[in-house]
């Protein structure tokens, strides 16, 4: 622990003074009180983020779905289930932040016709098989940088194949600044992680590592990016 | 980590020498490479149980799906994701074990047109929304208690309402020993946990009690509750 406070002491404050605002975890979008859908995702990538942006002198929010680990020193963690959940706690402090980070591996869908009580084994239709309707959950990402004067965008894409072409189609179809793409069976509940980055100019990528390692070299990335702030316009 | 240990050297023995075969955790059914449907399920209670039934003395085996936790000292993991592999490691050693006690919450479904690449948001069919196919999975606790010369059977059900009437429906169905009964949403992820155990004599509430405590307790009433071993029969 001492380690870790000498360690943060000695990051470089790039992000002094900014406002970051981060999303983590998975969502859970339930079909019963006891079932729910969700993503493979063990937070781990959002909240060394979180950290790390701590470290470097940021003010950091962490909207975060159900893991099990705990909020990095400094970090206000609000805790979330579903992607509405998630949505609703984004939107109401996103246009303060100066930086956006959406890591989480957020629900696309939710049950529609999900259940007040446990549906019970020989439950459901005949054959005792729940049926399933989905309805599509609200984009966070892409309502955040629709934001008039909103913050600075970054998004992650987790695919299982042709990763250059869906994140940076990802990136111009959300309008947002820079897109942080990794192959998902790489990094799934990994320690390790090795990211691209792909903005206006095109793709850079980074170099395997820890994720806290990771972490840290993405948030230099993203200080290195960010706007000068100007005056204020009318 | 030295008090843990004394207080395991301090546990009575009355399990000594037993063969103890458990599960734990949620299984993880998959949509996708990403996508899972999941039981809310903390796992808390199951490895508790493992640590103590190994403290008492018993041999432990546990197979776990996804979760967070680390296995107790002295407790063989095995780690599996879905039901069918749970089930699988399961029956492989069911037949040797003593005990076998069933605490994983596991999925009562599967999805059939699960897709082997990540649904895109706008896939699926044309509203963009997917269609779940699902069928049954295996009942691994039915299946070890309809073994002949199995071990002796412990159930639990959470239930979200009317838990003695479906614990005790449950008991019966599946032929077991013992069923623990809890009621789902004070136990989910909770560190504390009130049970009530259901037998042939009928229902035992337990005092609610940190998770190590209940289950310490719960090896208790199973260890006066084992048939004592009799000769092998022909």
């Amino acid at each position: 622990a001492l380690r870790e406070e000498l360690a943060a002491f000695f990051q470089p404050k790039l992000l002094a003074g900014k406002r970051v605002l981060l999303t983590a975890g998975p969502t859970a979008e339930p079909i019963d009180p006891v079932r729910v859908i969700t993503n493979r995702s063990s937070g781990k990538t959002g909240y060394a983020l979180a950290r790390a942006a701590a470290e470097a002198g940021a003010h950091v929010t962490l909207v975060s779905g159900p893991t099990a680990l705990t909020a990095p020193r400094g970090v206000r963690r609000v805790g979330v289930q579903t992607a509405r959940q998630m949505h609703e706690a984004v939107l109401a402090v996103a246009p303060l932040a100066d930086v956006f980070i959406a890591v989480a591996a957020v629900a696309d869908w939710r049950v529609v016709n999900a259940s007040t009580q446990k549906i019970k084994k020989q439950g459901g239709n005949a054959s005792g098989l729940p049926t399933l309707s989905f309805e599509a959950n609200p984009d966070i990402l892409a309502d955040v940088a629709a934001l008039p004067d909103g913050p600075w965008c970054v998004g992650f894409a987790a695919e299982t194949e042709n990763l250059a072409e869906h994140a940076e189609a990802k990136r111009r179809s959300k309008g947002i600044d820079l897109l942080v793409g990794n192959l998902a069976q790489d990094v799934m509940d990994a320690d390790t992680t090795a990211l691209q980055l792909f903005d206006a100019q095109g793709v850079h990528p980074m170099p395997a590592a820890d994720k806290l390692t990771a972490a840290r070299r993405l948030v230099a990335e993203i200080a290195a990016r960010l706007p000068p702030r100007g005056p204020l316009t009318a």
